[in-house]
Parts: structure tokens; sequence; C-alpha cells
């Protein structure tokens, strides 16, 4: 079974990233605007509990941290992808670590950029004309993130939320 | 803004009542497969922390159930609904009724009827021909339900998890 896990940020933030994803992403459908923390990876779903369990002990050592969107950039040319940059800061890079490390590290594919996606697997005209205007545009908004989530993949390749975890002390 | 709260099956019983929803379900990509507990309300987004708060005190008290589904069934001529019939037992009972009453009391419509919808705005001669067809059908299938999920609205009208609560306690 696949897993995965991320940050759902505030209706607002999603709602304004799905204005663009609604357009640009192939992926709209299959899971809400989010902010990947682990990418998906296989695990056999007897295992589930153990994991999760170990997620927890994480997440109740880390803080909630400060998500800011700042810039919208892409990764082309190696994906087609654009996507609103998330500013690094040491709470979300130590989470971050921490659960790409120890029993939770799995195979990963690419460094950690932080950033919620807004269009992908875009052809390379509408990328280039697409991302021409938005780095013109200016953003920034933050809010703060208190919880993450942990999803797994259906058949028909949406997601669905196993278990959220809060950031720190769980009985706030 | 607009909540709900509802328990995600398993990926094996999500599966099968996708395999029904991608053809007759027009809320297909707008959640995935899910028990309704209790059903949309408004709510102002200042007030879901508390709201959770207590949500999780029911979840705290409650025990996990066992979710059979062991009919197909329909809410027509109310809706044009075909779904898969839960049996009702006192655990479930139980948690609907508490996440109903109390500090969670809202407006409800109609009397639970514990289901999971696999078809819905179908026309008559569809819903007709489809539910003929599965009422001969024998399906019976059980699982234990460990956790619920509180979800929010975006303005797409998809649902993003807010929380999830373990039944009972939740450091197991």
């Amino acid at each position: 079974m696949k897993y995965g896990i991320a940050v759902f940020p505030s209706k607002k933030l999603q709602d304004m990233a799905n204005s663009y994803r609604k357009r640009y992403d192939t992926k709209y459908s299959l899971v809400p605007p989010h902010l990947t923390l682990k990418d998906p990876f296989e695990m056999e779903e007897n295992q589930i509990k153990e994991f999760s369990k170990e997620v927890r002990k994480v997440a109740k050592k880390a803080s909630p941290f400060t998500l800011e969107v700042y810039k919208f950039s892409s990764f082309y040319p190696v994906t087609n992808t654009i996507y609103m940059k998330v500013r690094e800061n040491e709470s979300l890079l130590a989470l971050h670590n921490e659960l790409n490390s120890g029993n939770l590290k799995k195979e990963t594919e690419h460094p950690f950029v932080p950033h919620i996606t807004i269009g992908q697997e875009m052809n390379y005209d509408e990328l280039s004309d697409v991302f021409g205007r938005l780095k013109l545009e200016t953003i920034n908004y933050e809010e703060t993130v208190d919880r993450f989530s942990l999803l797994y993949q259906l058949e028909n390749g949406t997601w669905t939320v196993y278990e959220t975890f809060l950031l720190g002390n769980d009985e706030k």
C-alpha cells in the first residue's frame, strides 16, 4: 500500500491553491492542496499501526511552525511543475528530518524543497506562459501549522487520511 | 464554514465502494467513501478548536466498533441514492448519539441510517436498473473501526480532514 505524509494548510490557502490547481494540476481531484513532508512510499498495511506510533512520537516532540508562502516557483526542467514556495525554517526542516530518518527512513528521490504544488505535468508552452505571469505576481501569506496527516492511496489514485497528528502536546 | 464527521473504512471497503461510486455517485471526486456520523453543518472557523476538544472527549469515551455491510439498499423515493447498509450496533449508535447531542448538537434533517453511499442523484431509470441488479447480489463484509474524522469543505466542494480521533484510549 502507498502512504505519504503531508500538511493541509488552512482552507484559505487551499482555496487559493485550488484556483490554480483546477486548471493546471493533473492531480487536482486526487488530494487537497498540501505541503509534502514525506514522499509517497510503499509499506505493508499490517505495519501501519507501528509506523503511526513512531510518527506520533515525532509529532509530540515537534513544535507548531510558520508556513509562509512567498513566491511562485518551478521545478522545470526537472519536472513541469509550478508551486508556491514555502520559506524554510528550523521547525519545518527539523520535522521533515525527523519524519525521514531513524525508523521512519524510506528512499527519497530528491532533496526537500518545501512547496505547495499548483500545477504539474503541464506542457512546456502552458508552463512557460503561466509561470511567466505568476513570476510577476506578489504573494506573501503566512499562517501557523499545528498538525499534519498520514495518508494512504486508494486504487483510483485518490488519497484518504489515515491519521492526523498534532504538533507538540496533543491535548491542547 | 461547513464541517462534518465521518468514518473512512478500510482501503478494501473504500475501493469496493468506489467501483460503484465512479459510475453512479455525483460526489465521487469530492470525498472518499465514508459512513457519515454527523451531517454537514455550518460553524465559524474560530470555533473549531473548542469543538474538536469536545469531539476528542467523546472519542476517548467511545469504543472501537464493528462495521458490517450486509446489503444494498436505497433511500428512494426520498432521494435517488443507493448505498451499502451498515448493520446497527450499540457502540455505533452510542457514538452517533454522543456526536449529535449536548454541546455537539446541531440541526439534523433525518434519522440516522448508518450507510456508505455508492450512488446519488441518479435518474430514476438508472437507479431502478442498478438497484434492481444490486438487490440480487450478496454482500457480507465486516471490519473493526477504531477512528473517525472531522472534515471541512473547501470552496470547490471537496472535503479536507481537519483531525482524526481514535476511539477509546488514543495512546494505543
